[in-house]
């Protein structure tokens, strides 16, 4: 039987999803917990990978199993042997020939600001922060340039091996939301797949346009030309969090 | 010359405002680093201490130094040698015959929960779970009771040695906040002074009695006979922060 779960983490202490040699990965802590209490090997199959140090709110995630414990009850089992920072919100059956990575439709993703000419020590662990006069507008304006289908090499960084570089992007909403003691401005992007750092340079651009120290025209070109040397900065991984992958019907009933 | 500060720190790695010798504090390391930019041996007396884990958007300190440097910028001058976890926010001439502690009118601090019926690791840093099917209204109609100015003996922990444990509360709102991923619930408590671990053990008797595990009537037996055996559990510390300490004057023009 296939099961699908939800899974929610705090990536800074991670070497992003995948299993790899240099560091601890949130997957290798998934599937050691999920072997565990399941008592066999368990590979679990995401519907992509998070960069290091980048967060989700609902990464999903496959596994193979003949488990006997009621699907739904997986989350509870498993978040006893997860850490503190990685936990199952909800697990369920899989629907009939599911595969995360292979049935996602689109992905959403979350890069989050707060507006301070001074660091806020509270906010600096999941947000960059950003000058106060930044020019929203400009930002808006600007990313109507990446929405639709592009070759977006020059937003993937180096060392990537994917096939085509060619996604579509359907929404980028520029939300700001006003607290009593601060502002946030979040970047919304929801496409049909990321590159390795795509979301954090596209970040990076319309945050450099809003700062007025990029112009629209300088993004279009890039977009056409896939030259990266005329790209602003990149974000750091810490303000980015998977917040949705969207598979057209709805996993957890 | 006497100088004030908005302080803002994560007290999740610090034993506490106050120097201690158990461990590192918030005051020892502003201190420090104070002393260090302005070569002088630098003391600083704040609002009130905080315990031990607990937070601060909006701590007040005063030090007096002969420093020439500007009184807005010692903020960016200290904060080059501050830890990321704590950072100046604001400087400014303190006014005449200010005294952090003595001079301060009125504090807010806010203890923040989420409501979900799974641990959510991206908010389990600065905020404690509840089940959603919290009574929001019980925990309103709860808090009236504490209004005004009470005898708080029994919501002081043991250990503390103040003089008197009366002290007034002037408002305690329940505010709920609906972002599209979940839900918050904050307990914004505003008072002229708070005992050791006060807000804390206020919270704890609003969950209790929202969650139905206490009644509005122990609460009020709590306040007029002091019988802290009767009270349900207090706070953990991570949820707590201190917002504002008002003066009745803006220090910060």
């Amino acid at each position: 039987m296939r099961f699908v779960l939800q899974v929610c983490y705090d990536g800074t202490n991670y070497f992003g999803w995948q299993t790899q040699k240099n560091g601890i990965t949130v997957q290798q802590t998934l599937e050691k917990a999920l072997s565990l209490i399941l008592n066999q090997n368990i590979k679990v199959v995401a519907s992509g990978r998070t960069d290091s140090g980048v967060h989700a709110f609902g990464q999903v995630c496959h596994f193979d199993s003949d488990t006997t414990i009621p699907p739904t009850k997986i989350a509870d089992a498993v978040n006893c042997k997860l850490p503190e920072d990685i936990k199952v919100l909800k697990s369920a059956l899989a629907p009939e020939n599911f595969n995360a990575n292979k049935s996602a439709k689109r992905k959403t993703y979350v890069y989050k600001f707060y507006l301070s000419d001074k660091k806020i020590p509270l906010l600096e662990r999941y947000a960059e922060r950003l000058n106060k006069n930044i020019d929203v507008k400009k930002m808006e304006k600007a990313s109507k340039i990446l929405i639709g289908e592009h070759d977006f090499k020059c937003f993937c960084a180096s060392g990537s091996s994917v096939l085509s570089t060619i996604r579509t992007i359907y929404d980028i909403k520029i939300n700001i939301i006003e607290n009593t003691l601060f502002s946030e401005l979040e970047i919304e992007v929801c496409g049909n797949g990321f590159l390795y750092n795509m979301v954090r340079t596209i970040a990076g651009q319309l945050v450099a346009i809003g700062e007025g120290l990029m112009t629209e025209d300088t993004l279009k070109q890039a977009v056409l030309t896939q030259n990266r040397k005329i790209l602003a900065k990149t974000m750091p991984s810490k303000g980015l969090i998977l917040i949705k992958v969207n598979y057209g019907i709805d996993l957890f009933l």
